[in-house]
């Protein structure tokens, strides 16, 4: 067993070929960061069957076997009761300290929940949310809330506005992120007015955020700004939007090109391109959504990825592990008071 | 003067290089369409000298002076008070019944407002919305509300996917077009309550809908849904995200093509297939949207939109009254009680 002390928990049995998808991205993961110990859970003979192809692998892993998994269909109130799943026991790891974070392809709405439930919402945060990377013009900026919290007010969105910035500067590497909140409209009365209060609260506060106002959704991707918020059905809305529409085009190009005798034949000159638009626009590049506003990180890896998308989602875990993204959310917490802030805010707009 | 009795009154002054791109868009849509006739308002000494340039339409074309236009920065709850407007003079055509259409590249919030106040909403209809054709795979569908309504409850929604169907049917020429409500899950409980409300109400009447239940925006671009029905502000987040990804994905293409020698040398072997792509996802293919609701037809041209996309604008009028549209709403609500219905459908739920 190596001495290595970033460790990282694995839910071995989620996603849509696990464990083997699992098991082959930690062995990815492992060759790029031989600085992670990995806790394994679930199924001991299914995962030692798949470790076997990866000897160094199995070197920096230790398994624990469980008998039961979390299922696609089961419910989130279901999957709380239960503690025997691999997802619960590899979330348990994080809050017995044992590991630094949790990653997992299972369910996301079982993920959340016991995420949740276990590692328990940071001091002051009210509600913790989703949140990922995105592909823009010139690189990344990073969107909350993905869909954790149907309906927010203006502190939920100033709060995630101040994880979202944190996250960026760790993730993205950014001296100061530009922090938007999504909306319809650049005026200041377009949209919702959760949104006009948390832009009221953000700018009246001593949250140190460079807060550049209001983006609307097709002016995101061209390097306007690094940290887009939003509520979690409108981020979720928008997330979605996006791949349905990279699909479609990425769609339409390959059959044009299919039926196309001409275009088969151009084909060799475009490859660099072509790999130059997957190297932007692939979602395995951006694998690993993070729930943020816990005591622990909980990362969520899309259960449809391959290995080398599941080892993209331990890499991002890994480099906020790096950077103590939750211990520096709970310092930045101490010095603000946001009730108090919203509090004043509303007297002032009515 | 020609004495064909399809009629639609143009604001020529809304846009970004109105009255030119108006004016040659009318001339377009004229060789296409022998049949409509223009009622055209604004600058009569600028309209004029761009008429100049297409005889053949000034055969179709009835001039009415204005001295004022309405400016891309007033607020509505001003332009609706200055019925001096070529704006304004146009949608009040349609309200004398002298057009049956009013298209207008100018202000949306302007061309809604004062469309609501002369048209006035079509009886039963609470919410005009907005409605326009979309691209996915193998073709198009329609969605709504697209920034009408930032808020709506159960009964908007139900209105708009009656309206979207009708739509659909005259617009894309479908039997039965499939329904559905845009949501963030396809499982009963995802999602908001006025959405949960709208599928009550709209399974539990005798709407006549093939409603299939929700949607995901993932899934839209896949020949899934032919009605995508959603509140005004999810609407316009995904519209503006697809609006955006598909700027982006084509400027990485013409960028990476751009900066590999390579790839340039295979451009003569993809015109073809790149050709397919952009008659897939041109912006000025799906121009005009419209506004929904009110008794006669309200047609918004993209702003920055060329000749040809404002043509295009003028054609999705032009089959709309050719189909009697309005009246077809009109006539199908006349069975209908939503009010009655969602009263009962609270009832049920709670």
């Amino acid at each position: 067993m190596s001495e290595n002390n970033l460790v990282i928990s694995i839910d071995a049995m989620g996603g849509d070929h696990s464990p083997m998808v699992v098991i082959e991205g930690l062995s990815l993961a492992q060759k790029r960061n031989p600085d992670i110990r990995f806790l394994v859970y679930g199924d001991e003979t299914k995962i030692n069957q798949e470790m076997d192809k990866f000897p160094a692998l199995r070197e920096v892993c230790q398994i624990f076997h469980t008998e039961e998994f979390v299922h696609n269909e089961d419910k989130p109130s279901h999957v709380i009761r239960n503690r025997a799943t691999s997802m619960y026991q590899a979330v348990e790891a994080v809050k017995k300290g044992e590991a630094q974070a949790v990653v997992s392809a299972g369910n996301t709405g079982a993920l959340m929940a016991i995420s949740k439930m276990v590692l328990k919402t940071i001091h002051k945060i009210h509600r913790p949310a989703i949140i990922s990377m995105m592909p823009r013009q010139n690189g990344r900026y990073v969107m909350l809330d993905l869909g954790a919290n149907t309906e927010c007010n203006g502190i939920n969105l100033a709060e995630f506005a101040i994880m979202g910035n944190i996250f960026a500067k760790h993730a993205l590497g950014l001296e100061s992120p530009r922090v938007a909140l999504m909306n319809i409209g650049a005026e200041e009365m377009k949209g919702k007015e959760e949104i006009h209060n948390a832009a009221h609260i953000i700018k009246n506060s001593n949250l140190n955020l460079n807060f550049i106002g209001y983006i609307e959704p097709h002016e995101i991707p061209k390097d306007k700004a690094d940290v887009v918020v939003a509520d979690g059905f409108s981020g979720n809305i928008a997330l979605k939007s996006v791949e349905g529409t990279t699909h479609l085009i990425l769609r339409i190009i390959k059959q044009s090109v299919k039926e196309s005798f001409l275009a088969k034949l151009g084909i060799p000159f475009m490859l660099g391109a072509m790999r130059k638009l997957k190297k932007t626009m692939d979602p395995r590049l951006y694998n690993g959504a993070m729930f943020v506003g816990l005591n622990g990180l909980s990362v969520k890896s899309h259960g449809g990825t391959d290995a080398f998308g599941f080892s993209i989602a331990i890499e991002n875990a890994a480099r906020l592990i790096r950077k103590d993204f939750v211990g520096t959310i709970r310092r930045e917490l101490e010095n603000i008071d946001l009730d108090e802030l919203s509090q004043e805010a509303c007297y002032e707009v009515y």
